[in-house]
């Protein structure tokens, strides 16, 4: 169970790491949409591993082939499934990692839930997975942008170094100029002299990923447990690595007075409310307010150091591993389409939710 | 819709702030199972307004009847119903409430969304209507409390006043010893220094809540989209004010190492694997490992001042509210045992998951 | 778990025949909709025992009370909850119910899948549960009335006495002037000598209840697993009692040939597509067509008869039981309106998933 | 939406008839199973065109192939996706199909609903999806008989030829010994008889499936909306041209009373509670009772006619259709394995949801 996301937008997964495929199906997408196949593409093609020297250097071509749902390219309401073959998947020597524990990964607990697991290379718990997510929020973002929805994440913290808080200071078109996605070149650029010496040092480094939506309507958002920020929290928590998740000033909410952390509303000039602030992040009550959602998503370093590593087998007695291949030592710059493709699953949904709001 | 939560051990609410009733049904509280009532109405007592200087002064008896799925106290494996009275509903003066939208509240985004709204009190969008949530989690921690699973929550930060990140310094027995449930006295004493003097300002605060289970078996959690703690995030998020929800060392990973934020694995004295530490907060992959599972949550200053507040109305014209009523100037100490049930609601749903996870 | 019908339009009951209440939550009812509340109670009464010398002659009052989601009389988008008290719960004198089956009820099966039952009256086996599904299909059906779309059931068989397939003979107005709720006089007439008769030899009889709905437009109904008529068709076995669904022709398609079969598509004076037969129902591929939805309902006999019935006890003893109390000699005349309500209930939701089906 | 059935046990399928394939997703599936995966083609060579004089001609080879969730062919608890891939899907010469509606097809109502359709073969309407779930069917049963659940059906009636009521009299192991899977040898014959003289005068026709299910432990189904029978009941409803549903005496039990329709209890040999008789069909108050489940699902005769057919196009002007390739005289003999795959895919949810019934 819980390879579905969405209510009516729905997406569910498939796949392991070294199996013959992965893919997925959506249900609920509407009828009627020119789809752009090669935007979609391109956006696999981003969380693709091998684009540059500070992610895996693995070589996946990730082409993800379309069964069904379009004729002629434009939905027809029928389900799309869809599939990303595993190339070489047979190849790997996988040694004795039927039977060891990497530490701080998924191989304990997937063992244990249930009595059996696919080692190879992760598995299901691979991050390998998200290719699919990635496929479905590219087709869902085509559906949102033609409604005005436009959304953006970038890299904002890789270790100690970090953007400001504000994403207004920063302009997206920055964000694909440099491998680690992060909007401010010289910022970028210490990022990545920091991802490449850890890397050198077979050591990893985690992160933060700031995610940005303009154009949402006010109304999206399904009180009182499917708020949008619970939806959007959860899908983000979903995120392999991702250990929290904060939207507007989020925790620095917990030092403010209400004085200074009310937005209150105004008028623009033609009349539309609005708020002189933004530190709700668009969102209150669970519902959306017509301004920009802004969030935060905190990932963990990678538990697979390029040395080695003490751990145990399944019988508890202690063993060495050393992590052979190629992997991640920052999963921020890969983190980034993901992110912007689970926001936009979770929008898509909750935009065609509303339509059900009123008689 | 939006208002329930759990796939097998499911809540769903209704209720208005000032309507005639809240409450909720239970569906998939398995049979068997000998319920302390006086148990469940003590932890409404916990919410309930009124308690001390530093919460709302609001007297409600918040008194809970279950209608079904009891027999002799025993639950039936049928649905269990359950209301509470809202007593003087209709007393209210709302004077323009009916046209004027609070600021950071969700008057404006529930008149957005569904063209009306109760405007009495919050009405749907008030936290009143986690009462519901507190009955549910009240039963559902009988349950868990028998197989050996233990939930507790405190206040670990108000405004700049904080605990140490690791709860496990703190003794969770300190927690109703003070107003503001906050484990250590010392600690406890200055926040409720600070809130007494904020809510003598007519002013509000925010801070953090830490939550904290112990005895979880290994096994809990549903990859991919239903993970453990994208789970426990959404429920957490879903907390009225929420803003921000971590676990293990959630935001601080973004900083770390790999090689000094993993969890290396042991065996402890019995042969059972266990790790070395617990930066994971109890949960790898989305699966819990057996460790003690952490969180935290932000919540916002409560958007109700004492004092005036400019807004607009829904023509958009400037007006002056001042809130009448009596309010609560931090929503933290009531916050504790909403966190809890929260807390319970999706771990039973998560071990009635696990049931049907292995033939 | 299973107690909820509707993906948008979702109903969820609880409460036990003699139980303190019963009640149901809805979920989903869209925001702006005047509420006819006495129209509400109309429906419940139809249901109700009493009402004349055919059925049950217990005497409850069964008043719902709504306690959220309504604001002035109209809908709020907000959950619907509401609760019918049931009157002398505890005045039962239940003698050996505790430890005996009744054949042919749910008294065996309850027992063995959850291993305890409230065993007065029937408990959650009840067809007294039903209440709360007229009230949420007295609510549906208002905002169905709106759209155009009208629905309406009768009896038209009781043991051997038929009335003719074809629904288009009988005037929907004549339902409500006998106790059966037969359109056709005569034959009600009939049906009703046919019931007072088995009543007084202490037997029960069976029957069908035949359920129409006009101006349905045509696009209501999800493929493959949600077509309409398979949703029509759960809810409808869901009704207590009942033991075969039909739609159009249904079996009878058995015998048929495609040639003889097939409704042939026309176009009518003002360009419309129609079709220039009905033999399907209205539906097409789990789709409505804009034609009118027909179908048919098997009730068996009530198992309750009212004489000396041999059964076995928990410990597999014979025993034998003398029903008390008063009990319908036939459910046909009270299911008329349940079966209109589950029509409604499953309608709603469909007309409102459609609005998800384009862009 | 509504591609998926199952709570626990859930399969969502994909698939248009000439699209480049079609599939299905298994979520919920126990971890530990060892699959036959020979039995698995086995189920989908059942239901596979070009078997016999008496099914269309069609040459699909259907080879399944799994893309995940078994490693060294034991389930691993993730999700199970599948295809099967199209052959030939481009080369149809579709004429005139875009804009003609076939006359008891699906044409007009996908184009109300969706305003767009893949006309080519039915799109998704075709039966053409079923094979999806044959896979998931036979992989569920597969779990089912390792715990003594046995499932069959057979051909019971075609036109006016038909078998007796009671299942007890026939041999399951006479089914899959003729075309017709009639387990009666000399109704067999003449049934082919019959469909092979319609056939030949270009017509088609209807007839009944019987399913049975033996071995099925007490307690299943989980009132009071997903009745074991009323779940079984959309199941089969949702399969292509059902069009009528009954399960015990069904339609027959509106003809009796309830003192000649009661299933009287006794205790067999070793003491365990049984029923004298089983006119309920297994199952009573929505919840198996450990006796034999047996239904009845009636299927219209085959809309396409291998003659020339009057209908009208998208703008409603007659239009004369003539079906060319070749299509099922009756869909009685393929619907057979498609109403087992249905049975099990059923049952298999319903066994993993009552393990959540009890503490």
């Amino acid at each position: 169970m819980g390879n579905s996301i969405g209510k009516i937008f729905r997406l569910t997964t498939f796949g392991e790491s070294h199996g013959e495929a992965l893919g997925g199906v959506i249900d609920g997408m509407p009828a009627g949409v020119k789809i752009d196949l090669d935007a979609v593409q391109r956006e696999l093609d981003r969380r693709r591993p091998g684009q540059s020297s500070i992610v895996t250097g693995r070589n996946e071509s990730d082409r993800v082939r379309i069964l069904s749902g379009l004729f002629e390219n434009i939905t027809t309401g029928t389900p799309i499934g869809f599939i990303i073959e595993n190339e070489n998947q047979r190849s790997g020597d996988y040694g004795n990692m039927r039977e060891t524990f990497r530490p701080s990964h998924a191989d304990y607990t997937y063992t244990e839930k249930y009595g059996i697991r696919d080692y190879r290379g992760g598995g299901r718990s691979s991050a390998r997975e998200t290719a699919a997510r990635v496929v479905a929020g590219a087709l869902a973002r085509q559906v949102l942008a033609a409604e005005g929805i436009k959304i953006y994440a970038y890299t904002s913290q890789v270790g100690d170094i970090e953007l400001d808080r504000d994403y207004r200071k920063y302009d997206p078109s920055g964000i694909e100029r440099n491998a680690v996605r992060c909007p401010d070149a010289d910022v970028a650029r210490r990022m990545i002299e920091l991802i490449e010496q850890v890397k050198s040092e077979g050591d990893t480094i985690g992160g933060v990923v700031t995610g940005v939506v303009t154009g949402v309507p006010a109304g999206l958002g399904e009180p009182v447990f499917d708020k949008l920020h619970a939806a959007l929290g959860s899908a983000m928590l979903g995120i392999n690595a991702a250990k929290g998740f904060e939207y507007g000033l989020g925790f620095d909410f917990a030092r403010c007075r209400g004085s200074e952390a009310i937005d209150y509303f105004k008028t623009d000039g033609s009349g539309r409310i609005t708020t002189a602030t933004n530190n709700s992040g668009g969102i209150q009550g669970g519902i959306s307010n017509g301004e920009d959602i802004y969030f935060r998503v905190a990932f963990k370093p990678v538990a697979t150091l390029l040395r080695d590593v003490e751990t145990v087998n399944a019988a508890g007695e202690p063993v060495v591993l050393n992590a052979k291949g190629r992997h991640d030592p920052c999963v921020l710059p890969r983190a980034v389409p993901i992110v912007e493709a689970m926001t936009a699953i979770v929008l898509l949904d909750f935009l065609l939710q509303n339509r059900c709001s009123r008689i």
